[in-house]
């Protein structure tokens, strides 16, 4: 607890960001919201969960950071609309396509800046490392080698702790912690696909489901239908 | 020597970078141009050096990388024109307004995720450490930990190393090697301040006025009247 400092807490305007924003909220006296926009397919609808969930915690201070290249750079599903995205697969051991070349790190370099500027002492942010896709910018190792990095690369007056604290939580734990917390779930968004309602069947929204479903807990944002039952086949397959 | 290799070349279209290159177009098979744009106060006359240097050199792939996100973060005389730029003054021991904060990050993160995507396995940075300013990111054990990040962070098949010829080089020495390898010097453009004639007496352009006078060499851009005089007053100062 540092009730005099403040943090800035990445918010995609997902489910895991919003537990994050929730834990964020507790630990520190004021907050700042970035949010990267990088040509995903969604952007709009995250921009959407992002306000909401800033209002949601009486944020004001707030960073849409434009991270245009990386959508110009391509290479990842998620940005380049020429890459299809495949069904998920929970069980796959390489990386997957929607791998944003080196993402993590081009946010985090603008929110270190950011924090740098507004005097901030923490950074958020809301990757697993276990449960997730697989990323190799969503493991500990990487935040703690960014954390050294950020460490020389600033003033000597500087001092950023970068925290993730859902790292190694899985996703049933995350919406436990979050209806601890009361983390507005309710305004998050996570499907890579959908604008107006999550299709259910893509990584992202799978994970999530499952995650509802271990802990016990209906998640209040609708689906397509069919797309909550996917889980259930998934787990019976 | 990897005359198969592609290397990414970060070029700001001053003089460290346009002999970065230099040294670069030696050592690979091939190379990629990255600028990066930040709302600096001449990146207008940068970009023109950045062309200038690109096609010096033949190298058709160039990205020109927004970093508008620096500009709106502001806290640096570079990018906000409400913090005055000072006079020079080479004796200084503290981190000057110039400082953009983690600039260099932001502009690695972003080469680095380019380079990932066109498989390149280099990357040059024009950073000189004991000859600058004092800027953080330009120190060799920023660059060294931000490599380890950079391992880390990418698939495991990407394989980037990140030169920085420069890092422990004399202004003086950096012409020497400038002159030695042909490099497009009279392209290049350093001045903080200028557009069109340099100044002569920003911190950038008496580091590179001094680097050229050691070297016993002339500088091939043309400087405001009384603007080199500067460094025989400094240097008997």
């Amino acid at each position: 607890m540092d009730p005099a400092g403040l943090a800035v807490c990445l918010v995609s305007g997902g489910m895991d960001s919003c537990v994050t924003a929730a834990i964020a909220a507790r630990e520190n006296g004021s907050l700042a919201f970035f949010h990267a926009s990088y040509g995903q397919r969604t952007e709009k609808r995250e921009l959407t969960a992002f306000h909401d969930i800033a209002n949601f915690y009486s944020v004001s201070k707030r960073l849409i950071c434009s991270l245009a290249h990386l959508s110009e750079i391509g290479g990842s599903a998620l940005t380049d609309p020429n890459i299809p995205l495949p069904e998920a697969s929970l069980h796959r051991s390489d990386i997957p396509v929607s791998y944003v070349p080196f993402r993590n790190a081009n946010m985090l370099s603008a929110a270190v800046a950011w924090s740098e500027v507004l005097g901030g002492s923490r950074i958020y942010v809301g990757a697993v490392e276990e449960d997730s896709s697989g990323y190799p910018d969503c493991r500990e190792e990487f935040f703690q080698s960014f954390q050294h990095a950020a460490n020389l690369g600033t003033r000597p007056e500087t001092q950023i702790e970068i925290r993730t604290p859902l790292i190694h939580m899985t996703k049933a734990a995350i919406v436990k912690k979050g209806v601890e917390l009361s983390a507005p779930l309710h305004l998050s968004w996570s499907c890579y696909r959908g604008e107006e309602i999550a299709c259910g069947q893509c990584d992202s929204c799978l994970l999530r489901l499952r995650g509802f479903q271990q802990a016990g807990v209906i998640d209040p944002i609708p689906y397509l239908k069919g797309g909550s039952r996917q889980v259930g086949e998934w787990e019976s397959g």
